[in-house]
């Protein structure tokens, strides 16, 4: 196909006639479709219906460890749930504190205490003159919305395909003693389905901080979360890869079901160093007497053990990979050789990135939305919702039915068909 | 029985000498036996199981709006849920938002986000050289851990048989501007079982607080926890009488499930006046995708409704109210009219109250814990764990079975007579 730039004025018109009759005609079924959030589909909350069976009112309800699980108190969470977490996320079961329902709310405390205590003794973040965060760009709407709640200052760092730029990475925390975090999503990440490289892992683990209280926040979401049985990415260990560099502490790495059993119903978690965990027990103590542990009883219960659960996530990948691979195809046959956008092929997560054309991503999730179909907000992949180049759109492929997801992929490449267009007659024009 | 400190030297001896015979016949018994927490028994969980069949791999997971329960969303929970609660606590079902499983974690929660961002818009509480909150005394020894955690000042106010001294609650409320906050467990409170009276609830609702961020934390927990149907306190409910006072938004209700259902994996609710609620969500959407929907789900399929709960709650009377009589009578049999110590008898919630000679709290559960009964540590009532006068113990007589609570008590009152005697013998000696 000839790229949409090398067009003249009358083809690109041409183009676009052909095509805003085609929308038109779409938009006409007034459809309704969601490809806005990493949400998993029926079809895969069907997969853990027997999690519901689990547990009964002739159950034994007492842990491993001979506690009741439906009383007060176990604040770690149960230890055969703590070794399920930890085989998940690849760490000691005695270095992991199992929470409620979200790691997004694990996060959010954690960045809290340091605001009001600070970390492991340091001087509380809201005393300081100015806090900072790394942010590898695109990333997670949802966490960038913390660091923004407190108030602490955003900070883009470009990301590549071993994971974020380093080299800035390494210039600010070194160097700067405001930088006082990082938020990553190491494996399959959000948005682009990038995995850390060897070497982007150990540069982190290696890193000398300015500030004895900077964490590494790992949101490890998507451990387990392969598209694919024989093509997977691999991830380092980090907190391993930060004790064996003399950084015991340096890291927070997060965890959950959310993906594997229940979205709303799942069980999070927090691995870290046994002094970071000490420290976090400080004030979860005072916070709550303990988390739910009859849900924790009843993951452990339902997969058994860490191979069960990957097993179980095989099933999801059959569910997702079939979407992932139609979304991908259709960009593919529609949008390559135009030159009007690039993406990502991941192998496992949630997402699928794409770049539009520097200034057009607006207005594609704008024009997809006029034909029914539900983005991520453009911007929402980069701190404060702003994107400097308006190109990056997230896409969530995992929601929609297949049927649906054809369909609003079609709309889709038909919206960034259009809004190229309109930016090339545009720059012709003038 | 003639009053201890009628006795002589000679009879205080005499009696002394004979209870340590007692006392050390019972100790070599090496018993295990805890009455220091509120915490259900297993025949009270017992009550609950069938809760663990209503969710099962055939059920319909979605809720009333047709939300499928598994996946995320509904930050406000579930609307059947909110009824449920709504109904438990007396408020309109949107006037409150169900939160995970506990509802220290939701105090905690409330403190911790005054502190970082203010409330409704008032300066963040961190940036304040000085935060007052008044602790009710005997109180909650997890209310007063939250406050102290935050380097929050804590002001003891005494508690009367009609609620917290409210002429001193007025006249700090009223002008001092640091005083932000007041903990309250307004029926058969923590650990007296006191519920204020119907002009205490009213002068609440009158107050003129000099700071207009201040709130009452109005704690709830025990509004349903009567024991026995035909002798119930009442609550006058404070969201309703605060907004007849014209100062709808001054408070903070909070409730939930813990010692209804489950403790470990109850549902907590908070309710409060919508321009407070609105302020609660703007943090709480950041913090968290919405709490375990299924697990309100399974609240609501259980008790279908507040008369279900009711019905529920009679049967935990029925298991409760035997062992508050075993311990109150032990008290008026064995302590009656010797005037070492007085107690009030609870007509529900989960906690007996004594109040020993001045200077012997402490000593009386040392003595205790010696022959195998722990009990809550002395002090714990008050904040900073300081009874100024080391007077106030806490029974909490739900956990034991009514043969180990049996023994306890008698140890308990062996204790205190034991500790009292020595007072008097120490005072007649000098």
């Amino acid at each position: 196909m000839t790229p949409y730039r090398e067009l003249t004025m009358e083809q690109l018109t041409e183009e676009k006639t052909l095509l805003e009759k085609k929308f038109a005609r779409i938009k006409a079924q007034n459809l309704h479709l969601d490809m806005s959030r990493g949400k998993p589909s029926e079809a895969q909350l069907d997969l853990a219906m027997g999690m519901m069976d689990v547990l009964s009112s002739t159950s034994n309800l007492k842990c491993e460890a001979g506690v009741d699980c439906r009383n007060y108190g176990v604040l770690d969470g149960i230890p055969e749930a703590q070794e399920l977490l930890a085989d998940m996320t690849e760490v000691p079961a005695n270095q992991i504190i199992i929470y409620g329902n979200s790691s997004l709310n694990v996060m959010f405390d954690t960045v809290a205490h340091s605001m009001t205590h600070g970390v492991m003794g340091s001087t509380p973040w809201c005393k300081l003159d100015k806090v900072k965060f790394l942010c590898p760009v695109p990333g997670y709407d949802r966490h960038f919305a913390i660091t923004e709640y407190f108030g602490i200052e955003m900070i883009n760092i470009p990301m590549t395909e071993d994971g974020p730029d380093m080299d800035l990475v390494e210039k600010y925390v070194n160097h700067d003693e405001a930088v006082k975090g990082i938020w990553c999503v190491p494996k399959y990440s959000n948005p682009q389905g990038i995995t850390y490289s060897d070497e982007t892992v150990r540069r982190f683990a290696r890193l000398k901080p300015a500030a004895k209280d900077f964490r590494i926040f790992w949101d490890n979401a998507y451990g387990i979360h392969h598209l694919y049985d024989d093509k997977q990415d691999h991830l380092i260990e980090i907190l391993m890869e930060c004790k064996k560099e003399g950084n015991p502490d340096m890291v927070y790495k997060f965890c959950s079901t959310s993906k594997i059993s229940f979205p709303g119903s799942g069980v999070a978690a927090m691995a870290a160093s046994p002094a970071n965990l000490e420290d976090i027990r400080k004030h979860m103590r005072i916070q709550t007497i303990g988390h739910d542990k009859l849900n924790q009883l009843r993951h452990v219960r339902y997969f058994k053990d860490i191979h069960g659960m990957v097993k179980h996530m095989r099933k999801h990948a059959d569910i997702l990979r079939p979407k992932f691979e139609a979304v991908l195809n259709i960009l593919d046959d529609e949008l390559g050789g135009l030159e009007i956008g690039s993406w990502i092929r991941p192998r496992g997560g949630y997402f699928i990135s794409f770049d539009a054309l520097p200034g057009c991503a607006k207005a594609i999730v704008a024009k997809a939305k006029e034909a029914g179909v539900v983005m991520t907000g453009a911007g929402a992949t980069y701190p404060y919702g702003k994107d400097p180049q308006d190109s990056n759109i997230r896409i969530a492929p995992s929601f929609p039915t297949p049927e649906e997801l054809a369909i609003a992929a079609e709309i889709f490449v038909l919206s960034v068909k259009l809004v190229s267009l309109d930016k090339y007659i545009a720059e012709k024009a003038s």
